[in-house]
């Protein structure tokens, strides 16, 4: 049987080497099609693998004795930590050695390492990062194209971030048709900053099902199966609806704490019910972001990533591969190639 | 006794003009050393006055049988509907008839109403809207600046944002040093995008307590008093924690639907805290933005305020008016335009 064949950087996110470890053995026993190569310190991944079981000929190490931190600067990293495991992975990846890879580790320097060493694909200024994220209704999803990778861009760029959001949702979450919506400050054609005017009129003349501006208010209610934006908008949304989220159930519990004995009885009455809301928010069901626009599957998992965290994101990059997400994004990048040359033109 | 006389705009709003005719009256009960001027329809206005309790000498009427909607675009109204609540108010203030205005129409007509009839100040290259926040400690508030209103900006803009926001949060506020934060990708100097990395240079030569970044995810997390941003971050960020938390709403009453009897139960004891929850980032306490940078105190309520936003939102004023934050805005101007010169030059 031919494996789908996914890197794993042990190295660089907070809970790692054992959390990455414990996450590839979990996938490995979940998904029998899926083999797995871990890159990192090769005695210490070693050990931790000595107790347990799995099936250890879809098992591989490439030892690397290096480690990208957070506090490393991304291009000078990628230089000159030749022997770290993001590197060496992402070697593996361009040089076919496997068909994806997931690294936790410093955000930039795997999307300079994807962008340089994997490679862009023909057509994309910039490779981006998908944020996937549950909508309220359940079992439907959004990315945000750009999460958060360009803080500055061009309208053509996000025509591109567009047709690559499209191509995840098709390939991956079984949208036929993903409604594709820009980000504004208004729901109306007329709303927007400079850089959105321009991008709409792109994206209007495009083959995506393009259903408008969005407001950031209405981004997990079932207007848009695809949100295109900029990446410093796109940081923006996600990171204050992350701190919202949090802050809303801090403030429940401090006002559970001050209610009294109601309130504590209450909470514990309609515990599941809230566990039942963190859940949904929680990181480790996604696994991760895609940096899309390069030519394999490349997946940022949360630097706290856990066990489950990583063994989602293993097995959500070896879909990706399998549903061909990378080709399915080629195809509609060549589809709206004519749009950017008028672009540049005008 | 020297009243302070605010102007209240009664049409535009959802629930206008009753709303607003009510919480006139309620604010001329609560505070006798506030007088209100209201504009619109004056028989409509006179006939839901005429049941209420109220010192007759501290209200005045200016009948105006215009009004400016949501769908008027906001130049063409401001120069055509000259006969309107909003315009006929702003004329008002601008002679200095009365020291503040209110209103909870058009946002876009009363920011150019406010610039171009009330005027800007000296040094202000574009009036911006102040969104004033709770944290989630208690008493404690912050204010984003711009909230909304310039979606494209000039780094010498945000500046002046910080400038006047930080005016807002020690006349109104009563911070005495506000932490000045601007809001980027990441704590860290280097992060941002071009746009705030002049920013930042520039609010660190100012005479302001710039305590440097804040990434959106800590808003509320008494990081800052005062967040700089251009109007499109700001929207980004307000908009999308105001839907993460109804979203949160909307997803615990779902679980507590299909959570059974128990979380039922549950819920009727919890409810009081989840209420204080709720009542924390009701925007009828705050009454609503005052746009700085202008010549008076003009204040945009929120388009669907009840009689007590619109009661607060003429209290606030009044306080901004005594507490001088027109000219303590216009102080720190003059204190940082220095920096600006040199940034043109540059």
């Amino acid at each position: 049987m031919d494996n789908t064949r996914v890197i794993l950087d042990c190295y660089g996110g907070d809970n790692c080497p054992q959390a990455a470890v414990e996450g590839a053995i979990e996938a490995l026993n979940k998904d029998n099609t899926v083999s797995v190569v871990l890159t990192g310190k090769k005695q210490e991944i070693e050990s931790l693998l000595a107790t347990c079981e799995y099936d250890r000929t879809r098992l591989e190490i490439i030892d690397a004795d290096e480690v990208i931190t957070n506090d490393d600067s991304p291009a000078i990293a990628i230089r000159h930590k030749k022997n770290s495991s993001m590197v060496l992975g992402l070697r593996y990846l361009a040089d076919g050695g496997a068909d994806a890879m997931v690294s936790s580790g410093n955000t930039g320097a795997l999307l300079t390492g994807a962008s340089l060493i994997v490679k862009r694909l023909d057509g994309v200024t910039r490779a981006s990062l998908s944020a996937v994220s549950p909508q309220v209704e359940d079992g439907k999803y959004v990315v945000i194209v750009d999460g958060g990778a360009n803080v500055d861009c061009k309208a053509e760029m996000l025509l591109e971030f567009a047709v690559m959001g499209d191509a995840l949702m098709k390939s991956c979450y079984g949208v036929d048709n993903p409604r594709v919506a820009l980000l504004s400050n208004g729901a109306e054609e007329e709303k927007g900053n400079a850089l959105t005017k321009e991008a709409h009129a792109l994206l209007k003349e495009s083959n995506l099902n393009f259903v408008g501006n969005i407001e950031a208010r209405y981004l997990m209610n079932d207007v848009a199966d695809v949100v295109v934006t900029d990446g410093w908008a796109g940081n923006m949304v996600i990171k204050a609806s992350e701190g919202m989220a949090l802050n809303m159930f801090e403030l429940i519990k401090r006002n559970i704490k001050s209610g009294g004995l109601r309130a504590r009885l209450g909470y514990l009455m309609l515990k599941p019910a809230l566990r039942g809301v963190k859940k949904k928010f929680n990181s480790d069901e996604i696994g991760g972001g895609i940096f899309l626009g390069v030519n394999k599957v490349v997946m940022k998992a949360h630097g706290s990533s856990s066990a489950k965290a990583f063994c989602n994101a293993i097995l959500a990059c070896a879909q990706a591969v399998r549903n061909g997400t990378v080709d399915k994004i080629r195809q509609g990048l060549a589809e709206n190639a004519h749009l950017k040359q008028k672009e540049n033109k005008a």
